[in-house]
């Protein structure tokens, strides 16, 4: 099987119909393309072992298998309606440069490890990079077992229902386990396309932050209650949600991005006055104290919202991350790989974030993207192009071959 | 038992825990809810049928059963976490009237027939009132075949899951029905509590509309992509709903309102943007030619919006009802029969609809309302006290009395 058909195949384990992907983690999806992927892993002879919720680590040993190892991979889940390519190209992209290496006879001093991380994307527990957050120690066993689902259903009821029972505090990785990380993803941006460039090599990764805000008013009867008396909660969402996007527009910087992509309205009838909302905010900057104004702003916002309509607001700070600066050492891996294998790269910062904004938190850390298709993701219509996908998976071999000699 | 344990009784028949009642048409707890009335109705030596959508008739005979009858009744459906009296009072303080009639020997000419509404609310369809628009012709078999829940489940799976099997031309009923119809009703308003006066008589009833619009955007990635390149659909839906609000403020008159109880966001991931939203909206005034003057500022809202920010939006009406005029002849029995009891009463106009609203199309119509705590309809702690409910069924079976004889 090459590379695009096992693509093609791991697409095929989804909730929605192709070419949509739903692949949400725990799910009977996200199980029967675990089962897939392990078994890619065993034909091509590696190690395998999954931790306590589900992080998949399938390893290749090197001559000298005491020294820590490389580290390469992404993800598999994918958020409602989305593509066939987020997370999965890095996924089977890491497993391919280990083929790659292993084709060529290489046995390089270092092992090198693929990790396919557990739930980067939000979707069931509402906070990204879940795996990857644990095994940095940036979130800890006991504040990952408050987490629950939006019927109240917690992590540890469904990572037992997906078969994971170990020891919560054993995902952490040791320090040290990895002397260097390299993510190959797709852009997620037009950039690449647009200056027809191969490849990207991010040098840093701008810093996230979502929130939960749950908006209080007081229902009624849509005929009955006048609307000087109403204190009707949507509206006073209407009224965030649109000043969220104001303030990020308003930083004037085009690194500043800002989303309200789930609202939930309670009791949701035509004919009765919604007196509670569930708003999920999504705010992002390369530039953290700018990104902070924008958080400033939505709670200004709120607060005057909340005076003026007679509603309450109360925000949760799901997660408000520092950015990532990658490591020069990888970062020079890779363009050293690229130059060698003739293909232009230029160097760039993600305004998506990834498994690698942890992994840099406990090793040396990068990332290489390659373009998709009018920068287009988190949609059915996401596409990368073969020849771009096996040029990304190439210079990933021959930039792990470099850090697993050094 | 009497009224009031068997409004209580009614009450468990809830998808929701106590004090919340959630009834939806055809649902488990709706079907037990009507297996517990037609055994009151049986009880009390009624004639019973039921026809092919599930609109219940208990008809007590008259001393001249070729006459047509005086109908009386409400509706059982509630939507998700309402009371307990919205519609149940007219049903059961219906069959009360009936009773106290039967109690006190009384047979007049006419006979007195009791009518289950089914579906006033419009949770499953989307459509306010479909028994009644049925009854009174003002929805057609074939249009009603059309009417699919947000699943696309029609409502002929629904019915015929429910047992109702029989041709639906056979549901509106025939001209000269019902000689007089009145139904009594909590008044889901504060104007009776608030003036310390037990009984209103309903004069006029709003005219009620009701929208559904789908706006579509652009999706993506909502890291990836800029603000200045975005076409997100729910911040286009956040000013639809604030331009709703603000055109019913903007009347004048006390009488406009406008909802938007319904919002769906897709895909409804917090990283990703909104490329669709489902929303539904309500407006209701006396006067029809204000309340198209709120419709029209929603369409140009909608234009506006559109243009501005590169998203369509497509508007379905669900319905747009021109308000209903009371008849004075059931009117002047209502005025009768409260002065009879030394019960005081105010003339008023309900903006709330009610299938009431239908029946007027086919029948002299009249509605008593009670008071209800607070004004507070559509809400777990709706709340209707045990001595407004039984003078309303009494002044109800003295003003039916004078019809029957009439």
């Amino acid at each position: 099987m090459s590379l695009q058909s096992e693509l093609e195949t791991l697409a095929t384990f989804s909730d929605a119909p192709a070419p949509a992907v739903t692949r949400v983690v725990y799910s009977e999806p996200d199980r029967r393309a675990r089962d897939y992927l392990k078994s890619l892993c065993r034909n091509a002879g590696l190690s395998m072992r999954e931790d306590a919720v589900g992080n998949i680590f399938a390893r290749r040993h090197g001559s000298d298998p005491t020294l820590p190892a490389v580290g390469t991979g992404s993800h598999i889940d994918a958020i409602p309606n989305a593509g066939a390519y987020d997370g999965t190209v890095g996924v089977l992209g890491g497993l391919e440069a280990i083929r790659i290496l292993q084709r060529v006879g290489m046995c390089p001093r270092r092992s090198i490890e693929l990790v396919i991380f557990c739930a980067e994307e939000p979707t069931r527990f509402g906070i990204g990079c879940f795996g990857s957050r644990l095994l940095a120690g940036a979130l800890d066993a006991s504040a990952s077992m408050q987490l629950r689902d939006k019927d109240g259903r917690t992590l540890d009821d469904w990572r037992t229902a997906a078969g994971f029972h170990g020891d919560m505090a054993q995902v952490r990785l040791p320090a040290g386990y990895y002397s260097g990380f390299v993510e190959l993803h797709i852009e997620q941006g037009p950039l690449l396309e647009q200056a027809g460039i191969p490849l990207g090599i991010v040098t840093a990764i701008a810093a996230p932050a979502s929130l939960r805000l749950w908006i209080e008013g007081e229902g009624g009867h849509a005929g009955a209650v006048l609307m000087p008396q109403r204190r009707d909660a949507f509206c006073a969402a209407a009224e965030i949600v649109l000043a969220e996007e104001t303030a990020a527009k308003a930083t004037g910087a085009c690194d500043t991005v800002a989303t309200a992509g789930v609202c939930d309205v309670f009791p949701g009838a035509i004919n009765s006055i919604p007196s509670r909302v569930r708003l999920e905010l999504d705010v992002r900057d390369i530039d953290e104290a700018r990104r902070d104004s924008v958080l400033a702003a939505i709670d200004r916002a709120c607060a005057e919202v909340a005076a003026r309509r007679g509603v309450t607001v109360r925000k949760e700070t799901i997660n408000s991350d520092p950015p990532a600066q990658c490591d020069s050492l990888v970062v020079d891996a890779l363009c050293l790989a690229a130059d060698r294998r003739g293909l232009g790269f230029q160097k760039m910062v993600s305004r998506a974030y990834h498994d690698s904004l942890f992994m840099s938190r406990i090793a040396p850390t990068a990332m290489l993207f390659i373009p998709c298709r009018g920068g287009v993701s988190h949609r059915p219509d996401e596409y990368a192009a073969p020849e771009d996908i096996a040029s990304g998976a190439q210079v990933l071999a021959d930039a792990i071959a470099l850090l697993a000699d050094h």
